[in-house]
């Protein structure tokens, strides 16, 4: 069982910056996140993208933010549990938590933010025959590592930027690639999709427009893709993966289950400290509600910086908080 | 007469993000502020002090934090006037505003957002006889230029840190300098205090404990000053100078008379768009106030985040604000 006393659900940005907050607090924090890194959105989806309104950046590479919180929270040594997903919240007796995640990691703690961002990305997954059957068995819903499919033949779906940039980027690396989109023009940049055409042209992949993949097959493992034409002419290829990229479907996951008030998919929040209906949750972040509330990254370190302020009630009950500035007091290690 | 979209009260950290968060809604900025640089606080009382709690700077000295958000806001092309005192607010009829400032300037806008800090500094002032009739003749309550005193025979009076850090600095510079000081021990950093007592003892210094001055006198200007010891035994001594260095104190000023509800000093806002009781004037920053206020630099830059969202419709009645990322679209000088 780990021990602390703000447990911190989700390590984005927000989630990060919660931990100085509370470091300047004396308050020690664990953070757990479904990804198998930090930083939430920003490692995960667009890491190289730049961010130009982060106050005081006139602009900034999303993974350079990242490491630039994980540098600025470190003299309080935050500890985390990273690629498992929170699971169960049960209170103790004495108004303290334990939260458990799905590989059954426990954390005991006096409070519980959850800075879950849009809560766990899940993949939106097309209507192809026998789809689940084949996931981790050829059908891969991201690219985690293009080396998986060096030398392999891939059929890529989709029709945005995600599908765009691995058809070009995969063009080096597999076998063979073929790209399904059931449009004739890319909602992606123009810029990616001119070039997608042009490598078709130059018959470096192979793509196949105004069609659909339909059915898979394969015994144990993927070896046959179907397309559909939208004429409803169909054929059969051999593939070693399909790769369906139809963006990420936010769910809030376990934590809708845990008697919060819930709006939309978001999380109602005061706006004096973000707390919950729920004595010791806050939500704070891009997972909150409130009147005027934007999804915005500095937004949440605002709320995080108020957060804070209420949650040392839980830890220290009997302690007065006295404010300090940091360009008066600096900070203290803990 | 200048026009503007929005007449940003202040230049300090908030009122210049507060141009970025506008410039991404197409909205125009002018800035007024009563010290002659931007930056506020951050630039003129504690330019070279690092600051810990911006969000994703481990450490950033304030006026380099200053300068990047100068370079931020650059491609939405500011206006300014500095070194002008907000003095006057008058309603048009079709519901615009003209700012008049100490110098006369007018500023014609539609909407006012007052960023102004924690008001216009005003030195806190000793009781010393004729203090006020020797300002700018002698009197002087910061060091804005120390080459003023090169060679000059010099009083510094308080127990702070400016006490000590102007008296250490001025002692390479003027010809003699005399701190006078009402208590035995200083309250500014213990360094700068054992510094100042070995400078003493030394005789490079001339160190008057349990004192104050009382009294200055000179023809036109100031060439004496009356030091009285907390045992009422009371002698004179020539001086050019007399620094008085005992704080500053922030004043709303001509703003307190705009009829806005105020609360200890600060404008009282709602916390969805940090408007005020005035429709079409905002209240950003630490000079504003609401429940869960904390006076952080990186709060204001959340509340000029929101602030713009309600700032545009009164900017652009009949369209409709679409919110857009920077990592999507990135930010469109104008």
């Amino acid at each position: 069982m780990i021990h602390t006393d703000i447990c911190i659900v989700g390590a984005g940005p927000v989630g990060l910056f919660a931990v100085f907050e509370a470091g300047l607090l004396k308050m020690r924090c664990h953070l757990i996140d479904a990804l198998p890194q930090i930083g939430g959105q920003l490692s995960e989806i667009y890491p190289q993208k730049p961010i130009y309104d982060i106050p005081g950046y006139p602009t900034v590479n999303a993974q350079e933010l990242v490491d630039n919180l994980r540098k600025q929270i470190d003299p309080f040594h935050p500890t985390f549990t990273l690629g498992e997903r929170v699971e169960k919240l049960e209170r103790q007796e004495d108004k303290s938590f334990i939260v458990t995640t799905s590989d059954q990691t426990q954390i005991h703690c006096k409070v519980v933010v959850i800075a879950g961002g849009l809560g766990c990305f899940e993949p939106r997954k097309p209507a192809v025959e026998r789809l689940e059957e084949f996931e981790g068995r050829g059908v891969a819903y991201m690219v985690k590592n293009p080396e998986t499919f060096r030398d392999k033949n891939i059929v890529l779906a989709g029709g945005g930027d995600s599908a765009l940039d691995w058809t070009i980027f995969l063009s080096d690396v597999a076998k063979k690639v073929t790209l399904v989109h059931r449009g004739e023009t890319f909602r992606g940049a123009p810029d990616s999709a001119e070039k997608v055409f042009h490598l078709a042209q130059e018959g470096k992949i192979n793509l196949i427009l105004k069609s659909n993949v339909t059915k898979i097959n394969g015994n144990g493992v993927l070896n046959e893709v179907t397309i559909t034409g939208n004429d409803s002419s169909e054929f059969t290829m051999e593939a070693d993966y399909l790769i369906p990229l139809f963006g990420l479907s936010p769910k809030l996951g376990p934590i809708a289950d845990w008697g919060l008030n819930i709006e939309k998919s978001a999380i109602q929040v005061n706006t004096f400290d973000y707390s919950t209906n729920v004595e010791g949750i806050f939500a704070i972040g891009d997972i909150n509600t409130y009147p005027g509330k934007l999804k915005l990254i500095l937004c949440g370190f605002h709320e995080a910086a108020l957060m804070c302020q209420s949650a040392f009630k839980y830890v220290y009950p009997d302690q007065k908080l006295s404010f300090k500035y940091t360009t008066v007091n600096g900070i203290n290690e803990f």
